[in-house]
């Protein structure tokens, strides 16, 4: 994962770069040095502070850095997360694209801790979709993660999901979750999305491992989760999809149901405000 | 830029296929046939539309489409966007990546339209910022277009935008903006920030083409418009940033500056609710 | 997966053709056509055929190609299995690289296909493993599918199996299946090898989804698959590996396991004999 | 070369880890070590064992290793080829990949070795072909080297060889070769396939400087011989091909011909058994 | 930069290198040491030294250099440029590719450098063109700046420059120019391309930043300067082009316009002659 | 080898376009139209022609063009070689890329033609060295072939030619010929550099398929052929090569040597001057 992650970086700095930084190269000696101090202006949730550090490496390999905070941590609006010191070249060429990493990811782990603290008391995970942005998918389920929810599968190839288009074309439900298995290799669950409670049943017989229920009711929903008790003694999981917000997370959860997906931790967290103070060295 | 729209667009659907669909190869015939609507759900601008083609047509390059609307134009929820029909495999595969751009390239053509209507009769730009999600700025940028929003510079190579640390570097303002321009190419203009009305005469003076106000109150800018008129005859350009909100953009406007530039244009737009409804054909 | 061969094979020609094919380019007009039919010499089972096919289409794009058999079909020694019609230069340049890709995949599907025969009437799967050639996995593990066999996991992402090292790491099974559990997205299920019956218990009573029977004997073997009907109700799945061989294959299946994976399919498969036989036309 | 394996080697690290090896993270520490030895289950010949060592190093740049013995040496059943300390998780994430490469590639030295053996007093070599593994050309024919080897031309581009299509293309052996000649560079020979004596002598008499002599019986080998020698004094060598086993090689060794060439070198060899113990670091 | 000056080193070593120096890898042992210097043969002016030293330092990561002259300085016949030590491997296998680079390159900094000494007490610069070879734009245009000139726009998107057929698409100059500054974001300039006076003096009244003078006579031009300190004060920047040699230079120069631009400096300059010298250390 | 120019285009369009053509696509209606024809300017030998038509096919995949002469054809000043019609803005856009590559590759051929046609009625043949531009080799030494010219060595890998330094590593020249020849596949040549006769003779004896003449006198290489016809019958092939000029060359190709190599051909042949004329169409 380390590989694919300095390739991201490098694709983002020659994005930025172009063919060279022409203020700084025009304005700022070779050799001149500098010192930086990276400040939260919010509080929130950290996420990319490695990927933020492998920004200005990939520039300046004999940058030092002090580095107060993880990943995962929460920081408080004011807290000094990381300092450094380098070439100035470096700091200014690579700070716009380190900090693009940065508060982006930050905003989604804050989002997640956000929903995640209502229902911490509660035995019931927040999950990501697969509603990333393009090209930034394992980064953002990473933020996920520090936020404190889990993820979804990461993509098409390492999760059997079974929607309505799929069951249509295999013809019933039954039949779409025996021949889904067949084609998984033996390490796959099979989950499949139904919209009553009715499917419900029919999946949880068929042997669904994961059910999800699209766009519920919580009163659906806790019925739901009685079925499930009933029919595999809460061995099948359930998954709570759809309408999901801040206000609405904790009456999901308390219906019993064991997952709630929400595509807007990754697709509208808004940027987490973190700045890049720079001094130059004497 | 097609060439490079084409590559995003196919590492994306790696990111998203892995080593294929699992679900849909278990379920789905090849030769199956579907037809599929894109439909508001909310209103807002349209972004990426070409590129949501592009995901499907990179996978069935049979497919037939029945365009309604372009990117620019404003779309009502309930709106039928776009029609196609194709493979059922192509468009199960692809849904997902082809939405992903859709939904978070037209979020920010929506924020940048709300922003820019507010201030539509006054000869004044909404700008976006270098603030955009690493390996997009290109499908971003373009996005801040379609919702009447104009484009600052692409990346560090081609502006010159000299800031408080390149200041510290060269000695003074007037030594920054003269060694600046003598380093860029004979078709590039120097872009100066200062963070007073003093600064921003020594710019004027010293031959600044455009001068970012940063972070002003919008009293002061107004007297930086005047000292501009004086100075330059309004040749020279001003540029207001920092700490622009829907409900202070109109004041800032008013002052008189040419050009507001927005960070969350691309950083914090949330994305816009599209989706994409599936009718297996018989 | 498309465009994931279509690279493949661009590689594999650029490794095959370096700047240009010498001997073709000088001895054979350009504008040139031939047939060519592709003849089994050996009994065996196809894999491969429609890279084989690419291999050429990418040289030619008119070639015109008439196909008698599809991957996953058993060939007789003389059967022409596709005959074309092209290039003469495209069809000499391509035919070492095509043939070799089709013969190495036929090989493994033969392979496979001797395996699964063995054990057909039994309600057990031959199944891969992680031991195939470096850079070929995806075609690999589809021509296992070709000739009958199933597949494990694709990589180390995409199931959790859980081995003696990652056991002495946790501590004891039970802490080392549970860590995996949460770690794990919900849609993954928990595979662990054991070398005994103790061993086999406590994976069971912790809840693994599936134990794989490192090198046991065949009597061991089934009293295993006892404990796995007493503990879960067979539940739980019950792989073998390590030693097997077609003399054995059998009986290690008529103890009851669910899976046999074997190493041999796709390291030491011998390529199956295929030739190209190209007639210029008049 | 190096960079082309380091090349190749991130490409299979990358189809094997996909983005984390899922049960390690899960399991192991990120500070854990441990030590590891390589120890072959079987007689044969090493190819590999610097690509084994870097696909390790890839991982952990820390890496320490003890190395015993080198590409080209003959390993007993029971040898410790090598012995490393390193990051546990690099360890067991790096562990198939590298012991894919090398008992494929040590496979190859083996069976290559194995011929070479039963000609080692005669004047002549074994020789590959360009029957390779798509992908792995350069390290399969070093493999060849390493069992005691020769190899042909890596590719179309870097030797010229004559087959049976273009002699019709060309219209006969001596058009065939002399338009060969013309089109090559000067410091490339020419090789020509035939099938019987008087072909030899045409190609002889045109200047061929290699010729193939294809799927030729022992006694008209020997013929061969006697006829180049008498119109070339043996300045042009001749190559064996086709149907050469075990059994068969020495005497085809014997009839006095310079080269015997043999795709099942590269096609056919089982992958050699070597395995790693890992143990925990205290 | 640092990173595309890296891939085009790699690039053109893969070129030269194919799989390996097959003359040097049979002749030189791999611990084999040697000195080497960098010799002018000819007066002229340095460029590339450092993209020299990074070609051996890609093959050799221990190599130890002197370096006695930067790019931008003037060499006499005779001079060491550079010496180092290195593995005789590398030097060998290194020797040409880097000899390509630096000879290109210094080709162009001296043909430069032979026009910009020509006018050197005038205010007026020498400057490139897009006429460079294909992927080397980077280099070529550093090489100009070593040699004394300036870099027009680096490539179509950089810049704006407004040639016959994009004003007949606009129907004409000022409709042209206005389109054009609507659409360049605010740090583009607006250059525009004039046959006559006519055109000019259209050009500059619709507020043209640049205008070229294309193909014009030296008193043609000396009239154009005229026009433009009338029309703007001098404000607006006149570029010629067209049929400039080395004879006529100064004499384009004298007349006042503000930059020569020359498409030979980089499409046409004599490579300069450097050797490098080695020997084999005891 | 097609495919590498493919990618050698589509590299060159990247470094022209950036992300767009800025002024055209400001001015230039997407449907509009234009014919263009392609005329030389001066006379000479083309080179490239069909690499020009492929540049603005990425670009426009329905343009239409007539052609008139080929790759080697000899143009006249004012010669319309090609025209075509299509996308006006493909035309734009493509054309200064288009023309970088044909100036540069005719130059190349016109001045080998030059060479060539010196020396055409002589058994010698002018040929290339590995001079050549870095990223351009493969298309460079097309463009000697079209202007009469012959190939060395493509690279380092596909011919053997043992210098100075390698003889020094080696010992002494038939130690240096002997274990090239063994290191070397068998259809390889090896040539030798020698400085005076009597390394020519120690050469010959060692069985040096090619000598390569270093630098010397014409009365040398006069007695250099008399010894090789002595010692070889001249079946060994002698290389002029050092100090070759347009006034030198028929005398140092009447001493019979086979062939002169001449590094200018491709590191110093100045541009050919030919222009594209675009007319919209109405």
């Amino acid at each position: 994962m380390e590989s694919l992650i300095r390739k991201t970086i490098a694709a983002a700095l020659e994005e930025d770069l172009g063919h060279g930084d022409a203020t700084t190269n025009a304005l700022v000696a070779p050799a001149a040095r500098c010192k930086a101090r990276l400040v939260a202006k919010q509080d929130g949730v950290l996420s990319g502070i490695s990927v933020f550090r492998q920004v200005f490496e990939a520039l300046d390999t004999d940058l030092q850095a002090w580095q107060a905070a993880e990943d995962g941590d929460m920081v408080k609006k004011g807290d000094v997360v990381l300092s450094f010191e380098g070439k100035t070249r470096a700091v200014l060429a690579g700070e716009r694209t380190a900090l693009n990493f940065l508060q982006h990811l930050s905003g989604i782990a804050t989002l997640t801790h956000t929903f995640a603290a209502l229902i911490e008391d509660l035995p019931c995970q927040i999950c990501d979709t697969r509603k990333t942005t393009p090209l930034l998918r394992n980064l953002e389920k990473a933020a996920v993660r520090h936020g404190g929810g889990s993820n979804h599968r990461h993509n098409l190839t390492d999760g059997i999901l079974i929607k309505e288009n799929h069951i249509a074309a295999a013809g019933d439900i039954k039949t779409a979750i025996t021949r889904a298995r067949a084609a998984a290799h033996h390490l796959m669950k099979v989950e499949i999305e139904v919209t009553n409670l009715d499917e419900l049943r029919q999946a949880l017989n068929a042997g669904a491992d994961v059910v999800m229920l699209d766009n519920m009711e919580s009163t659906t929903m806790a019925e739901a989760v009685g079925i499930n008790q009933e029919l595999t003694g809460g061995r099948s999981k359930l998954e709570a999809s759809g309408n999901v917000s801040l206000e609405r997370v904790r009456a999901m959860a308390e219906t019993g149901v064991d997952i709630i997906s929400i595509g807007a931790l990754t697709h509208s967290a808004p940027s987490l405000d973190i700045s890049l103070l720079i001094e130059t060295c004497e």
